[in-house]
């Protein structure tokens, strides 16, 4: 099929500079949701219909396998797909998407192809509580007839609950025909797309319908409030997945997934976690309270602590990192290795079984197995012009506190007294220290409070 | 208008040693809330009925404009409003709120003033889908003509459900009448304000009615369960209007607004913040995840990571902060400032482009633009007695882990070597260092295990 | 009474190693709370039906007054409970309960064994709005005279809404007569406990009933769904008692208590905030947001600031901890001590209004009253292969930056410089510092931007 994608809008209520369609959702762009969408649905074409915002919306988007018609003057709906006419390919219908209803899944849309076939019009509709101000849907004798929009209907058609999504699946060849027949002669001056459905009840061409799993999957985005209405929704869908898959959420309505998360078995998670990019959490990971993650790796067993910081970040099996532990990008840790609370990771692979428990940076280094590093090390990897690499090999023993100024070598075993400012190699095996005597002065007095003057 | 406000009650069942009315909701107390409301219908006077904890009350909301009579004992709502009648002026009409009743807007309030007039008894009513145990409005073709409540309902009038909310507004001579012909013949041997409706209908006086915009304005705080729903559905409220406003709220159920929050344009706030105070977000400022700010400037474009605590500080404009980043009182930072994770900031100012973005403790500086402080740099600005302060000028490049005994200078351009403890101020240009020179020891033997004895 | 838990079950829907009713609610096992609530009814006898991951499960509850009977394999409910017949005491009815239905509340089972008496079956039912799929209780003269399955049920006995929960109490003598002759003539092929409902109806014997305080109290885990379901009900109960108890809850759905939290008046929790073990929280306490405590004491008074991490310690009256403090096991703090951002306390006790208000890791220490531990303070107590004990007495005030080798003691009211490296005892009353001379260096040039090769 071609999929035309109705990005066009401004989107004015969301008060906002960027585009309506380019507001993220989960982390995505609801326009992004939708293409992405299309492409499941194995679409022939996609073209997106864009306005408002245009060079952003096409930066934000473009791909190989999209094209792109701009809208300039908004004249509706109707107008709207009228500009992908040149691309649609007669020999396969035309679905109508729209770039601010994120969240239809690829079953409803299946099912409202399927029910189409090559030579109907397919309305996918949905039974509203409550359809005040929407389009109706109006049949007779079970066949859909017309749609009706709210401030058109009789009382009768206003109880009507069956209601228009707007998406909608078309002949071709019959919508370029009714395209170029629809008039802008009401109250707006616009082309309205619904208007086709008489068109094809005119012709003869019969109109079928099929429902959505569900009335969130037809919601658009207009508002910041609905934005955040869908937000929640499309969350409480990935929490629901997830427990559904074992994943043990100590509470659904407080975990927010940005991306792709993937759960071995036996993966718990606390309250409060954020997850961004694309995660991975093998078997018996468990992830502490409060903790945000983006674009990470945990491997089996491992244990991250509550209010964790990891971002472009691989976590060993059985390590133990936080509370309060920040890797950032670059970090790559080996099976078991003790990153504590108030340490810095970045751009430095640790290997197994070493430790760094308590308040220290640990920048651009390349750490062996077995090395305990001290509260308060520093690797001192900037110089103020240029970065360098700290290596510690293999059973090095970090003293407190101590500074190392890069490019600097601890050897193979050895021994940094606490304190240590280390600008040269420490050769392996020994202790190395840089250290100022110890000296008590015997009539030092104490400062007193000075008088404010 | 004349207000009177009852904020007598004991509130036993909240089980504190605050008197009820003192009771934060979303940081302001309920009866501050309830005078604030007073306050913004232009009332002639506002009079606070105390006596549970009196003195308490008086300390927390006293102000010029308000008046304050003391109920003890306290014989009921009437014999409450009755201490009020020495302050109150004849000549308008007086309106009668309770100090546990936080939530009354003031457009519901000016609808029941404006329906009152100068002549009539208004009261403000409600339609309850579960109206058991409140007073029922009785009404005959169509007009009010008394209250009954609950024990005292015949089968009919419990079926009403619109009820009594307590809050009135009456022609102020006539109120004084009334109140002086209560009685306490009833079981709880007390004088009720509610039975003055009776009076007016006696006296031919008209008695109308307004309704709130929604329940909520009419609920009264009596527990911490009922003060937690209120607290929530305040909340909620926050959290609509600031989405209406165009913030993008990643949960609009998980932020805590105790206070004012005012927000430019693009502004995004993740999950689980909390604001107190007053707190202003520029255009395009991003609030991270799980982030605390009290009374805090962030300008147009400022990033603020996870984790971050923020306190009487001021952000400059495009400023990067956190994660785990902590920003106490005094604290200035202008643009492009970056406080990285595990640095505290006190009392100091920064200039633009500086950066201290790992483990510091910058407190009572005064630091230039473009200044680079490496990890694990601290001011030391107590000497036990007295406090000093700390100039870092322009182009500083402070070494990790140093120490600047205060009062101390950086000159413009200086370099501080790693480990160093400036205890005089380092010369403009220079490099400056304290350090020990480092040296191995060639047969240390490493620590064993000790047995344990 | 005889108790006997079903626990055999496999929980394959759990997706996990470990078995069903192991899984941890409020962080205990669903089977766990099943036997504290038995325990609370003082239970002759509590018998444990268990299967799979059996070993697991004896390891996990094994308690000196549980008896265990092993149902293998499992054919039923009504095989499982045969499987304690042979412990059974006959002059007791035999109460049936499920390990996987965690959250049945002492008073509703008292309820049904009071109905039951000595010599009736007595079943817990409960009214559902949708009872689809349960087990329906069919009374003729308000008299149970048979249960009906879902697939079994008439038209007229599916519009039944009183369905069996399968928590039952039989006479034990009729319960092992009536198991024998259970049969298993049916599409599962297996032996249903529900079946000797029949036995007693045609024995003459009368059944009886009775509701459970809520419907949640009946509802099972087979799932991660359900098994999140249930926290969060059970988390919702725990908040609301504690606001019936008077504690200020900032927001009931976002606090987990996963074991006991005992709160003293004028307690205080904002949002976000996680209790494991037994945590004890005195009068006037305030919780800041976000924080995790577990296995603690919070004294009188105290401030717990956002972000903080508590575990097996003890915090005096008047403190003030946080934000950002993380205080680990063997932590005791007396009246008034100050623990600030970025600070680990470890195994160590800290006497009344001693202060570490910034970036400092405090192990295996013994301080006295009135310290002033300076930002950036390290207690070296770990050589390697040995920790060792730092001692500081009263009055001391330890630098910035300044590393105490343990062991180690500083005296009565000494002072150690900043950037001290203490080796040995510091004497009381006296400065003690280790430093190198600050020198500048006048020719130095600035490192510049290396060319990439």
């Amino acid at each position: 099929m071609n999929v035309v994608i109705l990005a066009a809008g401004m989107g004015k209520r969301m008060q906002s500079s960027l585009p309506k369609v380019l507001h993220p959702l989960a982390g995505k762009a609801l326009l992004q949701h939708v293409i992405d969408t299309a492409r499941s649905l194995q679409a022939h074409s996609i073209c997106v219909i864009y306005g408002h915002g245009g060079d952003q919306v096409l930066s934000a988007v473009a791909a190989e396998d999209l094209k792109f018609a701009r809208q300039e003057p908004q004249l509706g709906t109707g107008h709207a797909v009228a500009q992908a006419i040149p691309v649609l390919d007669d020999a396969v219908p035309t679905l109508v998407l729209y770039g601010d209803v994120p969240l239809t899944t690829t079953s409803s849309l299946q099912r409202l192809v399927d029910v189409a076939g090559r030579d109907k019009l397919a309305i996918l509709t949905a039974v509203m509580d409550d359809p005040t101000g929407l389009g109706r849907i109006v049949r007779e004798n079970g066949q859909i007839v017309r749609i009706v929009e709210q401030k058109d209907a009789s009382e009768a058609e206003r109880a009507i609950r069956e209601i228009n999504t707007g998406i909608m699946i078309v002949p071709t060849p019959q919508l370029r025909e009714w395209l170029g027949q629809l008039s802008n002669n009401n109250a707006q001056g616009e082309y309205y797309l619904t208007d086709i459905v008489a068109s094809a009840v005119a012709a003869g061409v019969p109109v079928v319908s099929a429902q959505p799993g569900a009335i969130w999957e037809t919601l658009g985005v207009n508002s910041k409030v609905q934005l955040a209405e869908l937000e929640r929704i499309h969350q409480g869908n990935i929490a629901r997945q997830l427990l559904e898959q074992g994943v043990t959420l100590m509470d659904p309505a407080r975990i927010d997934v940005r991306g792709k998360l993937v759960c071995g078995r036996d993966v718990t998670i606390d309250v409060g976690c954020v997850f961004e990019g694309t995660v991975t959490l093998a078997d018996g990971v468990s992830i502490g309270a409060h903790s945000v993650l983006r674009n990470a790796h945990i491997d089996a067993g491992a244990i991250i602590r509550p209010f964790c910081h990891i971002e472009d970040a691989t976590v060993g099996a059985q390590a133990q990192i936080g509370p309060y532990a920040r890797l950032r990008p670059g970090t790559i840790l080996a099976e078991d290795v003790h990153i504590g609370n108030f340490v810095e990771v970045k751009n430095s692979q640790i290997a197994a079984h070493s430790k760094a428990n308590h308040l220290a940076y640990i920048g651009d280094a390349t750490v062996g197995s077995r090395v305990n590093i001290g509260a308060g090390t520093i690797t001192c990897n900037y110089d103020g012009a240029n970065k360098f690499r700290t290596v510690i090999e293999d059973d090095a023993f970090i003293g407190s506190d101590t500074q190392l100024v890069a490019p600097v070598r601890v050897g193979k075993g050895a021994t940094l007294g606490a304190g240590t400012t280390l600008t040269k190699d420490a050769p392996e095996g020994k202790l190395t220290v840089s250290r100022a005597r110890q000296i008590t002065i015997d009539n030092w007095q104490r400062p007193v409070k000075l008088k404010k003057v």
